[in-house]
C-alpha cells in the first residue's frame, strides 16, 4: 500500500477571487485515491498549474450549492471528456446539483464521453458516502445559510499483525485472533489483554475533515472528534465576528476553538474574505488558541501523513 | 472625447485551458465604453490580474453557447453583484443564454443587486445590436457547429468640420452642409465635389471585428471589409486543416487569407488548441500570407488606435 495522505489547496478565497486566490477547491490524495472537494471557478486551471491530472480524480464532493464552490464543475468535467476520459466520474452533492449539470451541459452542447454518476444526498447526521477497503468518506451537516455538508475522510489500515510470542503465550483462539487483528482487546475473566501488547506496532489511521462553509457550530464536534487534520473555514478575522455570524461564516479564532475542542491534530485555514490582502494575521489569531495551524493558500500542499509522524 | 480603442485579451486558448492560457475572453475599450466579448472560465480572475474593473463593463457579447466561451459568466456576474454593482448589465447572446443564467442563479442561490438585461438574438445578416452616439456594435453569422456570431465594433467620430473657404467658394446650401458634415460628397450637375476637399482632415473611424469560432467561410468577408483590426480564430496550424474543418475551426493560414481578402488593417490570432505549447510558429505561418499579425495571448493589450496611426 502506497501510504499517501496529503491535501493540495487549489483555491483558498471566499466568493470573489482576489489577490491571486481562487474560490474554494481542494484535492485530497489518500493512498491511490484522488478526491476533489468543492470546485470553484478555475479549479481545472489550478489543476493544470499544480500538475494534478484531471482524469485521475475519482470522486468529487460538493459541500453546498453556492457558486464559489460549484462554478468550476462544468469546465472541469467537459475538459475531462475532451482529454479522453472513459471511466466513470462520481459526484456527491446536495439536491439541485443534477439539474445544474444537466441544464448547463444541455444548453452548452456538452456531450460527455464517460459516465457521470451524480449522487444527490442530504445528511442530518454522519452519513457514509463511500466505503472502500482502504478509505471511508462520510458527510455530516454543518451550519450555513443553505444546506451544507462537511466531509470526513478516514483512512482504513490493513489488519494488524499478531506477535507470534504472544499468540503462543496466551494460546489465542481463532475468534480472539480475528478480534485482535481488527484492533480489539481481549478480555478473559474480567482481565484485559490490550491489543497493543498482542500486536506489532502499526501506524495510526489518519483522517481529514473538511468544514465549509459554516458557523462555528458545536454540533459539528461529534463528527470531527480527534481528526488528524481539520480544515475549518476562516472567512474573517476576529473583529468581524458580527458579519461572520450574519452571513453564516466563522472567524479564525472560532475555527481554532473548534479545532481545540475537537482535539484535532492540526488546523488548516481558508475561505478568506476578499477584504484581506495579507493572511499572516489569520495564523497569529489562530495560534493564540490552537497549535499547529497551517495557513491554507492556493498551491499549498499539506502532507498530513508526514506532519502527523513528526508531531507524534 | 477620449479616443481609446484598445483590446485586452483575457483568454486565448480553445476549449481546455493549457500552458497558462485561459479560454476565450476579450475586453474592448472604445472611448469610454468597456465591452466584454465572450466569457470563458476564469474571465473574472483575469480581470483581477489585469486590473480591469469588473463593474466598468457595460455590455457583454457572447458569440455562441459552447462552454469555453460561456462558463465564466455566472462567477463574473455574481462577483459584480457582491462588489456592489447597482447599474444594469446587458448581455447579448444566442437563444439559450437566458435559461442558462436563470437556472444557474436559481440553483446557486444567487440574488443579483442590479438589473440583468438579457438580449437573445439570431442574426443571418449584419444585425445592429447597439447604436450609441460614438459606437455601433453589430452581430453577423459565422460558420461553426452551432449557432455562432461574430461581432463588429465601429467607432463613430464626431461630425466633420467644414472648411470656411470652401463653404464660401461653393456657396453650400444648408442641406449640402448637413450632408458634408456626415461625410458625404456633393454632386452638382454630375460633377462631384469630394468630402475631402470640403472638410478639415480628421481621423478615420476605427473598427474591430471578432470572429470566433468559425470555419474560414468567405461569406464573412462582406461583414468585415476594411476593418481596422480583425480577430479571427486560429485553432490549428496548417498541417491540421482536416481536423480544423471537421470541428468547424480554422487554421492560422486560413485566417490570414481571410484577413488579406477582407483588407483588414491587422490580424490578431487566438483560440489555440491545447496541443500547442509554443505559439511563435502561428505568427510565422500567418505572416507568409498577411501582415501585420499580432500573436494574441493572455494579457496582451492591443492599442488599435496607436497601431493604426503608426501604420498609416
Amino acid at each position: 500500500m502506497n501510504r499517501n495522505f496529503h491535501l493540495t489547496i487549489l483555491g483558498s478565497n471566499s466568493a470573489v477571487p482576489a489577490y491571486g486566490r481562487f474560490p474554494t477547491s481542494q484535492v485530497l490524495r489518500i493512498h491511490d485515491h484522488l478526491f476533489l472537494i468543492d470546485c470553484g471557478e478555475g479549479t481545472q486551471i489550478r489543476m493544470g498549474q499544480y500538475r494534478i491530472k484531471r482524469n485521475n480524480i475519482e470522486h468529487i464532493f460538493i459541500s453546498h450549492m453556492h457558486g464559489d464552490h460549484l462554478y468550476g464543475l462544468p469546465g472541469l468535467i467537459t475538459s475531462m471528456s475532451l482529454n479522453g476520459r472513459s471511466h466513470p466520474l462520481r459526484i456527491y452533492g446536495p439536491p439541485g446539483i443534477r439539474e445544474y449539470l444537466d441544464t448547463v451541459f444541455r444548453l452548452s452542447y456538452a456531450y460527455l464521453q464517460f459516465e457521470l454518476q451524480i449522487i444527490e444526498f442530504e445528511a442530518d447526521a454522519l452519513h457514509v458516502l463511500l466505503d472502500a477497503n482502504d478509505v471511508r468518506v462520510s458527510a455530516f451537516p454543518v451550519s450555513h445559510r443553505v444546506t451544507c455538508h462537511g466531509f470526513l475522510f478516514e483512512e482504513k489500515l490493513p489488519e494488524k499483525n499478531l506477535r507470534k510470542d504472544k499468540l503462543k503465550q496466551y494460546r489465542l483462539t481463532i475468534e480472539e485472533m480475528k478480534l485482535v487483528k481488527k484492533g480489539g482487546d481481549i478480555i478473559r475473566e474480567g482481565v484485559t489483554i490490550s491489543n497493543k501488547e498482542l500486536t506489532h506496532e502499526t501506524a495510526e489511521a489518519l483522517s481529514y475533515a473538511f468544514c465549509a462553509d459554516s458557523l462555528p457550530d458545536r454540533k459539528i464536534l461529534e463528527y470531527i472528534k480527534s481528526v488528524s487534520a481539520l480544515y475549518f473555514e476562516t472567512t474573517y478575522l476576529d473583529d468581524m465576528s458580527g458579519q461572520a455570524h450574519e452571513r453564516g461564516h466563522s472567524t479564525v479564532s472560532q475555527a481554532a476553538q473548534i479545532a481545540s475542542e475537537a482535539g484535532a491534530g492540526l488546523l488548516i485555514t481558508g475561505h478568506y474574505s476578499s477584504r484581506y490582502r495579507e493572511l499572516e494575521v489569520f495564523k497569529e489569531e489562530a495560534e493564540k488558541i490552537f497549535n499547529p495551524v497551517i495557513l491554507g493558500h492556493d498551491g499549498e500542499m499539506v502532507d498530513i501523513n508526514g506532519l502527523m509522524n513528526r508531531l507524534h
